[in-house]
């Protein structure tokens, strides 16, 4: 498997899904500071030249959420994924989707200032997210219950963001979910590699896109 | 199953999706205009107060795509999705995440005017989107190739919308792909239903939720 992938981007996320699966995988970077994201090849994967996308034997697939889901139904004994036939793959799949359809926008609405529309856009505001992720972590200490899944790589990663931009204020339930699920050894390993790469790339940029074995 | 409706919102792209599957379901009327999705039962559904949802003999789930994404995985044989292991799984999973993370969001900001950010934002902005569509139905005229997908329901409902709000101007491929979409009948049976509630419910609107067979 081949994660496009460039650090300090939302590829953090595919690479934290990957680094939990322990799955073989490479690195191709896509160096959008110089524009590759643009590139022909690139653009046929993902049209909108934004990452993560994913390679798996020429299955292509690009779209946080479902790159995650991708990779938590090809690896099923990983449990990071709910397969269909239980009975919480409903809600998995739901929160999946939230973090792209409802966080996200939320998030950027706050950013911004933009005025928004609670009634008409599916993602309310951002005080109706973070209410719906604290209702949901109730019965926790992961979204689905006692197992974490690819949806709580992708929600918390988003939360880690929204924090960090202080588009949220720290403490209480959100922060302390967020906080488990960085600690993980999988997250710590993902770190790891994204400011590594970082740290490389900022002193010898790569032009074009290249496999790195991890 | 039980779809969670109400005429004239969200709820219709899962209204299309079950006529197109022609599998037996139920409407379980909640009243937006009276406040029935902040009911305790609908929010443990979807807590974040949003139709559609669906009830599966108990398995849940909300989030336009989840939704869709659940229904077409159950009914394998319907062709309306694309199954784990075939080559076009990544590009259907990418399409379906696509319109609640990006083709909505960027319909949001033109409604609005917000000033969006075009690098940062998942979603680019709107003539990007409207551009990966283009460049995804050139090997049409569906957008994982020659076969009708839940993606589909979910893409060109959406961009109908973008059309009736003038936010994009009619005309060429997008104008083509949801002319051919709406003209299916799975189409044409959901919006006769969604029109006929729409008429009933105006008269005589239900007060809490009520299953009627369909």
């Amino acid at each position: 498997m081949k994660l496009y992938y460039w650090p300090k981007t939302r590829a953090f996320r595919a690479l934290w899904m990957l680094e939990e699966l322990r799955a073989p995988y490479e690195l191709a970077f896509v160096n959008i500071r110089a524009g590759d994201q643009n590139e022909p090849a690139f653009c046929r994967i993902n049209p909108m030249s934004k990452l993560p996308a994913l390679d798996d034997d020429g299955v292509t697939v690009a779209e946080s959420g479902a790159v995650l889901l991708y990779l938590a139904d090809k690896f099923p004994d990983s449990k990071l994924g709910v397969p269909h036939g239980e009975p919480l793959r409903g809600r998995f799949l739901q929160w999946l989707f939230f973090t792209g359809a409802c966080l996200e926008p939320a998030m950027a609405e706050r950013m911004t200032g933009a005025p928004g529309n609670t009634v008409s856009f599916g993602w309310g505001d951002l005080g109706r997210v973070e209410h719906a992720v604290e209702g949901a972590l109730k019965d926790g200490p992961w979204l689905v219950g006692e197992r974490f899944t690819a949806a709580d790589i992708l929600v918390a990663s988003t939360l880690q963001i929204a924090y960090m931009a202080k588009l949220i204020e720290p403490g209480g339930v959100l922060s302390d979910y967020v906080d488990r699920a960085v600690a993980r050894e999988g997250h710590e390993r993902a770190a790891a590699i994204d400011h590594r790469e970082a740290e490389r790339l900022a002193l010898k940029p790569h032009a074009g896109t290249v496999s790195v074995k991890v």
